[in-house]
């Protein structure tokens, strides 16, 4: 392989531990052992996902390494590729997401379903257990490494900074709305709960593949973005105590982009489902939050209620076709990389702060003025 | 319409309150109002579902009139016809199960889901809208009324007292496994729990539609009964402690027929789904006892949890005629219906002393006998 461009150490934050979350540092890493289906990135941004926040604050378990970088939406240059890798070549644009690798071999990798594979490495925290049991690093750093079966190519229409969003959030919510409702949702009412980074993008990808799009939220500050975004209704369910008989039996497919669960009322969503259809939640929020369910609030409508993982790599181009097609774009804003906005901007998210997405940026600028 | 046949007040088991659940005693009662598409049946013989005890036990709320009548799995002969039924005449053998009617106008009446018509009014202890209200009486009794949509035609082959018990248990496990798996399921597996009056049908539905099925209990006691059933594998989950990671990622479907959740290790169970798949819980426990969910317990697999409702008719006309071709039987013990043996019935159900469906039968017999 190509290795003259991959540095012997990558460059990037890492957060000691959990109670150090806010306060990442500019650290240095041996990275991770290069398979053949590996592809090497250097870095061009990368997006800020709750997911991150929620890694360093200890929320869905301990920090599985020192000095843990995370960042799993990532647009960059590829800088060398692994003796087996057909799809890309040194000096193309890719992505890749939150997840890093996965084993080729299961059914799950072989029926298009690589992002379930239970041997599935994520792109930060967690082992990769063909690159010796490494913990994985992620992308708010110089470089990042991932299998083929992981990276994507990027539609020359699409600038990077719009891409990086779409990588994790807007994936996260477009493989459940199109494994529910298909690419052709004409006639189908879709609803989006909780208009937030990945509300904001299920608006606008429900509303792209011909969907009547209704957004609940809480309180009505949201209502105009809601419908700038593509929504047809919005309904601020503190306001109107009987949006549940409103929308009795009306929808094909509800989305929970919500990040927790306190007050959000399960069974009076369940009822405005057609029969035999799901709620679907990607929020995902802390280990110990938990909806508590009966058989019988599902009953009445044959409903089901689940959750869902990233999407597979041709739901990948579906979406990014899509954004070219139907100008999908999330609404950011821009933190050139630095020492100082790395923390500020956890800080801000964390507040709530943001609206839609973070995407860090000028990653040669900062990365290429560091020392090893 | 013709109704000389039609007796003015009808006879049944009533419970007159929860704590007399195991008393009821024979008593008379006027039916309610025949409408346009009614049928009226002069009961043959009667299942008994656990819903009956559940019901008359107050485990699903109060009991909604004096000397309820419970029983919904109804076989009989036709007596009389309202003015626009077109499907029935007098004198025909028909079915019905635990419905009674629907609004017939809504989506749900109009797109094969009348069964959950919000105006659907249960075979008893519910109101009937149509019926100025009344709430409605069950089977355990000399006559029932029902709309033609819950009517239905049983094929000769079939005796009455094998096709009682398919009309709730059998329609229950039926219409989800069809609805996640088609009516050809060759090719898939599909994992029931729970060996009893739902379960033991439910394997052999599936098998006779061409799965490989898994039947799943605490206890090895039933090891041979499942086979005979036509499950390929059993598996008794007290006695193999790694049973989930023996059946990773295997079932297309899951359906659950244990009547109670103690004990139900959901987490472990959604794990042996294939991606995207479902678990359907059947079995209805009391109103207070609840599954706890964390939308993480279903993001590794896309898994979903729900619930059923009985089936359309369209369903069950697929379901009898399975039963002719495929020899598909309930299990069951004939009890002649008298005072005596209803209250005893209830008991040994609620003792777990069946195996595995109670048929009440030789209803000529018993109310020729009474006088109104």
């Amino acid at each position: 392989m190509t290795t003259d461009s991959v540095p012997e150490k990558f460059q990037g934050f890492g957060v000691d531990k959990a109670e150090n979350w806010d306060k990442p540092k500019l650290v240095s890493y041996e990275h991770k052992k290069i398979n053949p289906y590996d592809v090497v990135i250097k870095n061009e941004c990368c997006g800020v996902c709750y997911s991150d926040i929620h890694t360093i604050q200890g929320n869905w378990g301990k920090l599985n390494r020192d000095d843990l970088v995370v960042g799993h939406e990532i647009v960059g240059k590829v800088v060398a590729v692994g003796d087996k890798v057909t799809e890309f070549k040194v000096g193309q644009r890719v992505g890749t997401g939150a997840n890093a690798s996965a084993c080729r071999k299961c059914n799950r990798c072989k029926n298009d379903n690589e992002q379930y594979c239970p041997e599935a490495a994520p792109t930060y925290n967690g082992p990769d257990v063909r690159s010796d049991g490494y913990i994985t690093q992620g992308g708010y750093a110089s470089h990042s490494i991932a299998d083929e079966q992981f990276v994507f190519a990027i539609p020359d229409e699409l600038e990077s900074k719009f891409v990086a969003s779409l990588l994790c959030a807007g994936l996260t919510v477009w493989s459940p709305i199109v494994r529910n409702c298909g690419y052709d949702a004409t006639g189908k009412t879709i609803a989006i709960i909780g208009l937030g980074g990945l509300g904001h993008l299920a608006v606008q990808e429900s509303h792209a593949i011909g969907a009547k799009v209704v957004v609940f939220s809480t309180t009505a500050s949201k209502r105009e973005e809601a419908l700038k975004l593509g929504a047809d209704e919005f309904v601020a369910t503190k306001e109107d105590k009987d949006w549940y008989k409103t929308y009795f039996d009306t929808f094909d497919f509800i989305l929970s982009c919500a990040s927790g669960i306190e007050g959000l009322d399960l069974e009076h969503y369940i009822s405005t489902l057609k029969v035999n259809k799901k709620f679907v939640s990607v929020g995902l929020p802390p280990s110990d939050e938990k909806f508590s369910v009966s058989p019988n609030s599902f009953v009445a409508h044959a409903a089901s209620f689940g959750s869902s993982l990233l999407g597979n790599k041709k739901e990948v181009y579906k979406m990014l076709d899509l954004a070219v097609k139907k100008n999908v774009r999330p609404w950011i804003e821009e933190v050139p990389i630095s020492e100082k906005s790395v923390p500020e901007t956890l800080k801000r998210f964390v507040k709530g702060d943001v609206r839609y997405r973070f995407v860090l940026t000028d990653f040669d600028k900062f990365f290429g003025d560091q020392k090893d």
